[in-house]
């Protein structure tokens, strides 16, 4: 009894929903297209009715269920049980939880997605740190803090944002941030520009074979482990921007691990290495303090489901 | 009994100790030079002596403190009772609280000097605060962070180095941190780089009669409030590049109040309300979440000693 909740992953693209149980194993998942233009009340309607259909479908019986969390692409009121702002989808203002009530009655948790996937990536290490941080390097740049076991979101509910973080005064903008943030040169959408700006100046580069289908965050990676010059450069210049956000959310939080999670984060040690090198000689305290871990994220795709199905366990303004 | 604490303030060029009330009241200071590039031993002794004196010049009975605490400009080692790091004076791998206890047998709270000034103005707010950050604009720029009625200090000690965050990656650089750091343009030792750079090329400011005595952080902020426009200029220059670290900060952090000190925070409303204005429009939730509260430091000079004193209250591992 109790030792499942219920996690949906809202997206720009898809709503995810799945029955995750206490070891943050997925028992059943299902996957419905956002429709992210829609009226509110048709999306509210889905995600309620989302929920439902994971309850039954599963075979789950609702008095093992603990809870449902949703991780939300913006950000969230929990006490309101309402969305206050969404990115990328018509849900700004959206009385979510309320609607869900209508089919289960089961505490509704909300929360930013990335802090979502943080919370799942934590888990899944074990637990039990004074300080974790997972950045995601996304279409955008989110950030998660879990400080003694709890999610850390601030006197308002929406800290985190090291996307926002600006890193370079004066320079590119991205979305609704300032010039130079984060975002703007560290996300798979930023990736993306600085190799289509590499490749118009190189029309040799091998970037333009490997893209034939369109330029993605893996182009410029891919061809910079076959040996392309431009390519090179390219991740090299992304690496050493990630490389100083890094080091800044590390010499602000000194976090026992911090994780890299995203589309980028599949890059590996390719892309883990030289981040790990910069921050070991550029960090504060590198030569008399303990050393932040640096990993890649382990949960892929499912860390938003896993992430919002535990929200009931870290929820907790602190 | 026990309402009385010993605080310390560790600085380049004196040494300011104080026996201070649990209302945050100095009863009785003294202040002895640094001597910063003596040998590790005479310093030691000295801020060792200094405890002593203030207890017994104080006419207080030992019995009725109840601790020692000590602001470091650096990173300290609560377990070794050490001193880590120490910029600026020759006191790197001291061991303090080893020394104090030859005088007195009371327990020793080592701790960053900002982090102890961060203490004293959360304390004199009136505690209760979910998240509250200091940031100091001084020779260098500290921060401290309090998140539940406790320092925040990361996983290792050394957490909150907001000096050392990139605002402007690939630009100046100031002592250890890297190019382009919040250090390097936030700074009182930038503002005087700032504003000699403007005085060279203006011989017509009026700058150049206020800093007969030489250039300080005050000079270009009294010529701005005259009228001069390159010392307007540099004005807010440097106020903005103090918003982008602040905001960042707040996007980070979205603190329920976040304190300004250090003797740039001395400028007042003059400093603090194009601040405001920036952050009001610029930081993340602006626009659906409650606003963190910028206010300018209260205690002055006195605050590195009032929060050493309040260390053993504060300073646990969280």
């Amino acid at each position: 009894m109790y030792n499942m909740n219920i996690g949906v992953d809202l997206g720009g693209m898809s709503i995810k929903a799945g029955l995750v149980d206490d070891n943050g194993k997925i028992l059943y998942k299902e996957v419905i297209p956002t429709g992210a233009d829609r009226p509110m009340p048709d999306i509210v309607s889905d995600i309620a009715l989302l929920v439902n259909t994971i309850l039954k479908r599963s075979g789950c019986d609702e008095k093992e269920v603990k809870s449902v969390g949703i991780g939300v692409p913006g950000a969230t009121c929990q006490e309101k049980g309402e969305i206050l702002y969404c990115f990328n989808v018509n849900l700004t203002n959206a009385p979510i939880a309320k609607e869900i009530h209508k089919y289960v009655n089961l505490p509704v948790y909300l929360n930013n997605d990335a802090n979502a996937a943080a919370i799942a990536e934590y888990d899944a290490l074990g637990r039990e740190m004074e300080c974790f941080v997972a950045v995601t390097l996304g279409t955008g740049v989110g950030g998660g803090i879990i400080i003694n076991n709890r999610l850390f979101s601030g006197s308002n509910g929406v800290a985190g944002e090291f996307g926002h973080m600006v890193i370079k005064e004066g320079g590119k903008s991205l979305g609704g941030g300032l010039p130079g943030c984060f975002e703007a040169y560290a996300s798979v959408t930023a990736l993306i520009s600085q190799t289509k700006s590499a490749m118009e100046e190189d029309k040799n580069s091998i970037m333009h074979k490997i893209s034939i289908d369109g330029v993605t965050g893996k182009t410029a990676f891919d061809a910079a482990k076959a040996g392309d010059k431009t390519a090179i450069h390219v991740v090299d210049n992304y690496i050493s921007y990630v490389s100083t956000g890094i080091v800044n959310i590390i010499n602000i939080f000194q976090p026992e691990v911090l994780v890299i999670g995203g589309a980028i984060s599949k890059e590996g040690d390719y892309l883990l290495d030289p981040i790990k090198e910069f921050c070991a000689k550029n960090a504060y305290g590198a030569d008399f303090a303990k050393h932040t871990q640096i990993k890649a994220a382990i949960l892929g795709n499912d860390a938003g489901i896993i992430g919002a199905a535990m929200l009931h366990k870290y929820n907790e303004v602190i």
